[in-house]
């Protein structure tokens, strides 16, 4: 197994990290790197937004489902979906009638927005750096879009937080994931059957994960927050 | 800059393939690889078809705004956004009046899946495999359902593409990035001056983009065909 197997294999999220700042040279090294993650048409339809205050963290700690560990992130960065930029240019460039951007567009350039932060996630852990993805970023919207002087066709959809791990994170047993059997499949989808649905995890484990984590005040405000997301999205403005 | 960082930097998308498989062992390792990439809640809402079937492979060439190329390759892989697997976990441990999975579980299913496929991305280029994420694969949902037997709450937004890249691959050149500048901000979003945005493409250029691009026949079915997958996802079904 090369270095780079390794790390994609061994990788966990952190959350408690070391009061050791990330030094600038790591830090362009890391930012470079997401640069050069691939993008379709080489259009890069993101923004990075790089969170160095730290009263924006401290508030970002609250409005993103109260984790205080935010807080305490040696590098934060946000990556929104982004045509704004392109929508100035095209009407810069006398382009007429010009769409607003749509949902396929959200869906492909937040594909982009997360290939490059993955990118930015794999070049730290290779550097001794962790890291967590912090999906609670799609809540609170209007606070956000405020806090980060976001325009329209700007989407703040995906956030990692960075520091280096402290020695009990770094010891930690990885989480298991489920069977290659239930995720892969050949050619075509396959049903699973009851009994690999089960082995999955247990009903009444299934229950709790539910009211957790699908239908819990968090979510709800995520579904909320993300239709106004899209309503900010698919703006002619 | 460790190996990790150099397969990063040094990786450019590949569309002409080398006659050579790849191994089962090697597949298995980018599999596992992804599989292992960071999930929310290690819930793993997606699934990986796993194309070999050349038939399928000439079918997708097709659908996705005729590529032939994709049929050439050793390997492919379609990353679906999937809360089926979920759906039918919280009905068998009698959940009730559960609401249809939302925007917000597309977008976030839509990140993991794409984390996943970069993980994998990552994995085949440290193996000297090359790839290409094809973002034609929103298009023609009715086709790619039936095609590849999908159900509802199974949304397929990434498709990458893999093999060994010819000596002329290898040898061309990197695309170019837009300035840092231009993509990183520091603490809020930061509105670009004119001649940045210009710096950034020139006004004839951009009107080719935005024909080529943004209002093209692909780009029209990319629309309508994602809006599509959003309705088969967000079902009760």
């Amino acid at each position: 197994m090369n270095e780079t197997i390794q790390v994609l294999m061994n990788r966990k999220s952190v959350r408690v990290f070391e009061d050791k700042e990330i030094s600038p040279e790591i830090k362009d090294i890391i930012l470079a790197a997401a640069m050069r993650a691939p993008t379709g048409g080489n259009c890069m339809p993101y923004s990075i937004i790089d969170v160095t205050d730290q009263s924006i963290k401290d508030k970002l700690a609250e409005t993103c489902d109260h984790q205080p560990f935010i807080a305490q992130a040696k590098m934060v960065l946000i990556f929104c979906a982004d045509y704004h930029r392109w929508y100035r240019k095209f009407k810069m460039a006398g382009c007429e009638n010009i769409p607003a951007p749509e949902l396929s567009n959200m869906v492909l350039a937040t594909e982009d927005a997360v290939i490059a932060a993955h990118t930015a996630c794999i070049a730290a852990e290779s550097l001794g750096i962790g890291s967590c993805y912090i999906g609670d970023i799609v809540e609170n919207f209007e606070i956000h879009k405020e806090l980060l002087n976001l325009p329209p066709q700007v989407a703040p959809l995906c956030m990692l937080v960075f520091g280096y791990p402290t020695q009990q994170q770094k010891e930690r047993k990885q989480t298991t994931r489920f069977a290659k059997s239930s995720i892969v499949f050949e050619n075509r989808y396959r049903e699973l059957s009851e009994e690999e649905l089960l082995e999955m995890m247990p009903n009444d484990r299934t229950k709790a994960f539910y009211n957790r984590k699908y239908v819990s005040d968090f979510a709800q405000e995520m579904v909320r927050s993300t239709k106004e997301i899209y309503k900010n999205w698919n703006s002619k403005e």
